[in-house]
């Protein structure tokens, strides 16, 4: 522990060309402490900034633990991009080095052919099994999600053994967060667990089996985050046991991976939801990715716009003989769209935080009901009005004001169910709400305006 | 430690009426195991489908700590609530009970004059005084995310006198994540850290003066989260000592408080970008509240509309003539709309990272103007064909496809640097950067559409 964390000035005066500098000079020991001591943030923002060129030579000086260092603390995308471009035998001396479980997440994340490379470099059987395996699991899993730093020792030891070997291996486990000890059978099956106060307040010679607490709580490798998260706010362990299909001990997950992942998946919700595919993007990637996964979204988008638009071709007749309609149609379904993608977001946090479930659609249905029924008639009212003003057109106005009401009312309610339904459909309720309430709002939208226009246009003209 | 997690399908078995009956009998006993038994999610979704008056009537039999252990797990809009409902001693008593962290950020978000007269209800007056200075913490400081459950010592005590006094106080600090134990001078500043081991393996006289590490690190009250996130993932510390500006000990933030603080700031980023006010809206709140806080961000929204749309008025001779065009206004405003969309979320994104600042904007002037310039390209000459080939009119297509493709540009130029300028100005990116570029879009495209047809009008008709 040091007392010297840079604040945010001191950081802003270490110049990006003073961090190109001192890899373009090449000396090697100059770089690993430079990379060692900048923080996490500058990190990532030089990495986006600088020549990945610049980051490679700079990666060829380092040793495979100070790489790893740093790749596993910049960004996913950054680190994937960083080591694909590496030979795969450089890339698994570096893999070797990184925690487990950023390890698997890199692996998962990689081109699998090159995942497949890379694994076969590891010289260790074992350990390149273990990392196949993990990179295997769902990356929001217990496996996925797991530290392999547990500390567990077979049923026949004693407490004396157990002490003398953790206080033997102090330097090995003063990397990790040691806050319990698990016993496992001679199949490696969880047996029971071991808090580190009732071994020192034991008698040496007593077996572990006499002491530890047995049947302990534990998760099976494919429980999801969202269930664990659970199981955290219920009670206050720091970590869970987590075992395969057999009970074997595989590892232990932290409430910090848990909580780390529920985050990550807040974000990605948020940039699907704005039309992200894949719900992350950095600007460092290559464009073309880029560009294609945009447009992925986007190209879909234009045939359910054009299909929305049909409907103003329909009555082309009425629009042309009150021409000032047109001014009021992208208003009447944009202002319907922002009230829906108000309950859309509404309803996507209320299923994340385990409030709603798809089946209590009616609660959705009269909450939604009654918001969309008064803020319907209120910028109703305040458009129509508008409208009617503007135009020196009262019969204008009331048309507009209708339409925008009753669209409204439509919108919010739809904004409300779609994310439901999507769950129920298991299709992914940030991605796909957005287009599919658009659609329909406009839709609706235009319909009503020239529609309800269409029959008092005796009146209008 | 007990192996009995209620899997999903057990959870669902427990239905919210059996929930209600138990709670309508009235058995005090009864209550108190059924509230202490269900987990987070159900609490949570059993609060928002039952009568408020149901569960008043519920809290009504709790006992302070029992009624804690249920405010402490719900969301925290429906805790404040069910807070507010109570008289002032009775919330005294519970708030008495909530760990400080929670109480703090409880008191903050009630009504400030309700805050005052349940601070005045406390009755010892060191405890009113420390929740009220950490009410007025921000949340995602610090002094709002630290925990009160803080072991010191003074600097003159010896290493016996601190092991008797942890080995005494076992029971009390069980609950406590002691993992280093702090050094203070008379005044209460911190002057060093204990880490556990060097107390264990020190002879007892030793004064902790001689062992502890001094000039350790701290942090202000002060602090903002996006900072301390950025300690914890350059070193692997647990925990972080909080000092005011004297060097006070007051607290000691945990890792776990700032990520979670950081993904509710991500949940309010995603709820803001939808346009919900403040960030959070759950549906069991008053209808009143929903309603205004939604309206809040509409209202301004309509003139905005009604600023872009009035570039269609302008325009209105052209339309009159090829009233074709009224079917691709919306079409192409709605389309480069997503398009910038897409751009602010990342920008969003990439601020929240750390990996952008506001004076970073050439960097994003340059990435997102070769992305905007291809997917323009290749969506403009996608509804340029389909627009001429609908409507029969080449010339036709050639404008929409070229208003698309500019206005496509322009769009995510813009919606990649908006939320650097508003950051830039303090204001918040992800409430405005919306409505923004939604009327920069629409006016735009509108002034694109009509503006080409003008141009070439002869060939048009």
């Amino acid at each position: 522990m040091s007392s010297t964390i840079p604040t945010e000035s001191e950081i802003e005066r270490l110049h990006l060309h003073e961090i190109e500098e001192i890899i373009r000079a090449g000396d090697a020991k100059q770089i690993a402490d430079l990379v060692a001591g900048l923080d996490t943030d500058t990190l990532r923002r030089a990495y986006s900034m600088l020549d990945h060129e610049l980051w490679e030579s700079m990666g060829s000086m380092l040793n495979p633990e100070g790489y790893a260092d740093v790749i596993a603390r910049l960004a996913e995308a950054q680190a994937v991009k960083l080591l694909e471009g590496l030979e795969p035998d450089r890339a698994a001396d570096i893999i070797e080095e990184l925690p487990a479980d950023i390890a698997g997440d890199l692996l998962r994340e990689m081109n699998q052919d090159y995942t497949a490379n890379i694994l076969q470099q590891i010289e260790n059987p074992s350990e390149s099994e273990e990392l196949r395996e993990r990179a295997a699991y769902q990356w929001d899993s217990a496996g996925g999600l797991m530290s392999d730093q547990v500390v567990s020792f077979p049923i026949t030891a004693t407490v004396g053994e157990v002490l003398s070997d953790l206080s033997g291996n102090a330097e090995e486990y003063s990397d990790r967060d040691v806050q319990y000890v698990y016993v496992v059978d001679e199949e490696g099956v969880l047996k029971g667990v071991l808090p580190l106060r009732s071994l020192v307040l034991t008698a040496r010679k007593t077996p572990v089996s006499k002491i530890m607490i047995g049947n302990p709580l534990s998760v099976r490798v494919d429980r999801p985050a969202r269930d664990l998260l659970g199981i955290f706010a219920t009670a206050s362990f720091f970590g869970l046991p987590v075992v395969d299909a057999d009970g074997q001990l595989e590892g232990i997950v932290s409430r910090e991976a848990v909580q780390e992942a529920m985050a990550d998946q807040q974000t990605e919700d948020y940039l699907k939801a704005a039309g992200i595919v894949g719900g992350e993007e950095l600007r460092s990637m290559p464009l073309r990715s880029r560009s294609l996964r945009r447009l992925i979204w986007l190209i879909p988008n234009i045939l359910l716009n054009i299909m929305a638009a049909s409907v103003i071709a329909l009555y082309q007749d009425t629009l042309e003989a009150v021409i000032a309609l047109a001014v009021f149609l992208p208003i009447v379904s944009d202002m319907s769209g922002c009230s829906g993608n108000q309950a859309v977001a509404v309803s996507i946090r209320e299923l994340t935080l385990g409030i709603i479930r798809p089946k209590d659609f009616r609660r959705v249905i009269f909450k939604e009901g009654l918001l969309g029924l008064i803020n319907g008639i209120v910028l109703g009212c305040l458009l129509g009005t508008a409208a009617g003003l503007w135009q020196g057109n009262l019969v204008l106005g009331l048309v507009i004001g209708c339409a925008l009401a009753l669209n409204t009312l439509m919108s919010v309610l739809l904004g409300g169910l779609v994310p439901l339904f999507l769950k129920k459909l298991k299709a992914d309720p940030a991605l796909a709400s957005g287009p599919v309430l658009t659609t329909c709002t406009d839709m609706c939208g235009f319909f009503l305006v020239l529609g309800l226009a269409s029959l008092v246009l005796g009146q209008l003209t």
